[in-house]
């Protein structure tokens, strides 16, 4: 009889932003005449720059001639889109990768539920709390995570390292041995940045003890403030311990269109093995590339009037943000994010739970969050909001939780 | 000290088309003035449909509005697609697959890879020899599949299926238990097919053992006699103990595209766990969909016109494949595949070995083939040649072949 893997009857109820999904949508169909704002998810609704889709449709038309027609593409990702990351994203930041150093791929949630091939089951892995759920699932789904508690939202075998009002959301360095640590700056969900200072601090822990820093940047372009690294790899030392996940989907509109990249540095090795050398390894055995379309897409994304037209997005998304997190201060909450981030922090009232706060925005502001709850223990007493939805949409949301509150 | 997965550091050498491309491109290099006719790697050459690359343009000329933009889709694909297939694939033939058992998903490759995640890592895995490398290299990399023999060319713990001349490439129904059943028809490399009384045996031996048959039909397109089955669910009782592949690879034109999908019936248990809801939760989990402009391709295949273009695309290479097939049988070369299939399966003459009959035709009459070794051991003594090419550059590397011997 064939076995299934056990790991994944662990994993407690159903992915949190489908029961987000479940409950507004029975909302709505309850509520007909209502109309929902959905703040919940971090999903973008501008349309692609202009200058992604003139570089697709010139594509698509390539595709359509026999001169033009591309099949198999390297499954690492075209050269042309693996130079222009490393000059745009890197070294435009003084910071040297190779374009070898660098996988192009479907999504930055597929590289970071994937990375985990590339190591031994035997890991100890460290999460901020709270945090974004694929790691720690995927982790579970593995085997590395132990035995899920129902009382603590814990699994047994997790390092967790709180991220809470007290420390400013920034998690401490490990007081044990810790092998993999899954870092995510600007961070999803509560905002919160790294300084350099900070960084310096992680890199200088992995290298001590060999550990390997998984690093997910998908939110960078969304740093305001100077003096905030935007990779792990301004700072010296993390091409010996880290790994950086980045992606289009935020900067550049591409949830649906799908582009991401994965950075292994050359020096990275553990026990005697070359890191890049087996993710090289891992993807092209069980990938096959991003369509040749979307990767041409990618690349406008670094042209000038494809740069000038991300900027563009990225101020309207980032105005949002400075619309929810004032408005929410003025009506008296507490805020935190959305200054480096697209997701603004907010504790709920009267220390009023999650789903409670979550459930209440719903019913009465017709507002749709994601309960903090959602992302780990500490995150109990918090809801994240995103501005990622539309500027009138975001104002009249946030005009409806003041009138609630 | 970070673990890696000490099973990557078990897999010999590297990948099949890696070294063949490498062999190629170094003599491409060593002799400038040669010019290369490559029927190696099973890539096509066509363009894209017309139908495809109008409805890809639409789907562009919608994300760029705001209005048509498409963010996140659902990670199962979206239901236009998931329809279609349905109705397409399966109900045209017979055939009740609910949209709700169907992935779309980036690629065969990805899903075969993938699929051992929801498996435990004590099952038994049975492969054919000669197989698609990827069956066997990512067993490997999970574990299931125990040491390799540079001496065998085999995996301790796998159960070879050898698919030989004397059974017609036909794997024999396995004298033990297994758990786990890698099936391609019609197969790559040998190109041979499953009638439905072998596919039966095969039903009734999963049934019976509480095995799970992953079937990989990404060919079944190229199947010209009508008695062969192109789904192992039209066989009666498939549904509690197979796993589908299918992909828009090599049927539409999209190996440089990206769109594939994977079939698991809801009534597939084992262990008292649903497969098609873990294999949900592993693609919710680390995998974010198909891009929409992908999709909208995809559909289009379907359409009237669409249908009508795959279907003189496929003809085309048909031809090609009638060519090789006859010209290197009246080359004296024994022959098989070809028919219901993009592979010709070619033994080498004298006795000679796979990498040295390729090197021959490499140096002697510039055609790149695959050495069938690279298949596994019950290669050795054939080469695989694809159909993919131009029509004139097929007609002139069989030319070039019969001249050579």
């Amino acid at each position: 009889m064939t076995k299934i893997n056990e790991n994944y009857l662990k994993l407690p109820g159903s992915y949190l932003f489908s029961e987000v999904n479940r409950r507004a949508a029975a909302y709505a169909q309850a509520n007909p005449d209502k109309k929902l704002i959905k703040l919940g998810i971090g999903d973008v609704t501008l349309p692609l720059p202009a200058a992604v889709t003139a570089a697709m449709h010139a594509a698509v038309d390539e595709m359509a001639t026999a001169q033009g027609f591309h099949g198999y593409g390297p499954e690492q990702g075209y050269d042309f889109l693996r130079e222009a990351i490393a000059q745009h994203d890197y070294r435009a930041r003084g910071v040297d990768i190779d374009p070898s150093e660098i996988f192009v791929s479907d999504g930055a949630k597929s590289d970071c539920g994937n990375i985990g091939d590339i190591f031994g089951l035997d890991n100890v892995v460290a999460v901020c709390d709270p945090v974004y759920p694929v790691y720690v699932d995927t982790n579970a789904m593995a085997g590395r995570a132990g035995e899920y508690s129902e009382a603590s939202g814990m699994w047994s075998k997790l390092h967790y390292m709180p991220c809470t009002a007290e420390n400013g959301f920034s998690p401490a360095i490990p007081d044990k041995k810790v092998d993999l640590i899954y870092l995510c700056f600007p961070n999803n969900p509560t905002g919160a940045v790294a300084t350099r200072a900070q960084l310096e601090a992680w890199v200088e822990y992995a290298n001590r003890n060999g550990s390997v820093i998984l690093y997910d940047s998908a939110y960078e372009a969304f740093i305001t403030q100077e003096d905030i690294p935007h990779s792990i790899f301004e700072i010296e030392g993390a091409k010996t311990c880290a790994i950086e996940f980045r992606s289009f989907s935020k900067t550049a509109g591409f949830t649906g269109t799908r582009c991401a990249y994965t950075v292994v540095p050359k020096a990275l090795e553990r026990g005697g093995a070359s890191l890049n050398f087996l993710w090289n390894r891992r993807q092209c055995t069980k990938f096959n590339g991003v369509p040749y379309v979307v990767q041409r897409g990618a690349e406008a994304v670094y042209s000038p009037e494809g740069a000038a037209q991300v900027k563009e997005n990225l101020a309207y998304y980032q105005n949002n943000a400075k619309v929810i997190f004032q408005g929410l201060q003025s009506a008296g909450l507490t805020v935190s994010g959305g200054i480096n981030s697209p997701y603004i922090w907010c504790q709920t009232p009267d220390g009023m739970g999650s789903w409670e706060f979550y459930d209440l925005l719903l019913s009465r502001a017709n507002v749709v969050t994601t309960p903090g709850a959602g992302f780990g223990p500490s995150g109990e007493g918090y809801i994240r909001l995103t501005a990622f939805g539309g500027a009138e949409a975001t104002a009249e949301a946030v005009a409806r939780i003041k009138a609630v509150l």
